[in-house]
């Protein structure tokens, strides 16, 4: 992890400990930063069809996060990320990743995508840290 | 662990795919397991001082566990966990110990209990196994 990615992983960790996102809310800006990459903008439609959820609830959310200032929701619903969406939603993205290998490793074969999903919510940015540093050494 | 608790352990997790029990009935049933050590009796004003919660909402939790037969709620307040309680009120507590001790060894000193209490109820039994096998190496 360089010095860059350090900076917007703490303060991504500063954001969630302020609970200024519920779990779901991180569930949708990293989805939108995966399928954006944090460049292109993407529609409602998109989204629903990745979450498994319904248009109107991904309107619903898209208004939530607009008024965090995370996510920019246009007419027509193209939707695309603000810089601090982009910084929160890349380091949910790695947060996934992280756990996902850690997982793995501990896990092997029995490795279950479903539990990841769960579980990273609830890791504080020591946690991840350490998770990284571990694996980096394995 | 040996062949015994290993049963109690595969026991618990079949119970709990079957989500029969909430977040909350597990810490509660964790708590009234770790008060009683799986033996003896203990009444409602203990247990909401213990888990911070008021006696109302425990009388409550203790109805919803008597019609699923974990625990044996008498009169005046007297609880005791029935043998189906024990068993899962057991793998409970050993499903805390093995994730603290896993987050310990993770996070060295800046190990925080608060995060060991949000993840647990997300690990499957798979997963804390492999972390039982791997402190023991550790």
């Amino acid at each position: 992890m360089n010095e860059k990615s350090a900076f917007y992983t703490l303060n991504g960790y500063r954001l969630k400990e302020d609970h200024l996102l519920t779990e779901s809310m991180e569930d949708y800006l990293e989805m939108i930063y995966r399928l954006t990459q944090g460049s292109h903008s993407i529609n409602v439609k998109k989204i629903a069809q990745r979450l498994n959820v319904k248009p109107p609830s991904v309107s619903k959310m898209m208004n939530r996060l607009k008024e965090l200032d995370l996510v920019i929701f246009e007419r027509y619903g193209t939707i695309s990320l603000t810089w601090k969406g982009k910084r929160i939603g890349k380091y949910l993205l790695w947060r996934h990743q992280i756990v996902m290998r850690f997982f793995k490793w501990l896990n092997k074969k029995e490795y279950r995508l479903e539990q990841v999903e769960k579980v990273e919510h609830f890791l504080d940015d020591t946690t991840l840290r350490n998770m990284a540093k571990f694996l980096e050494k394995e």
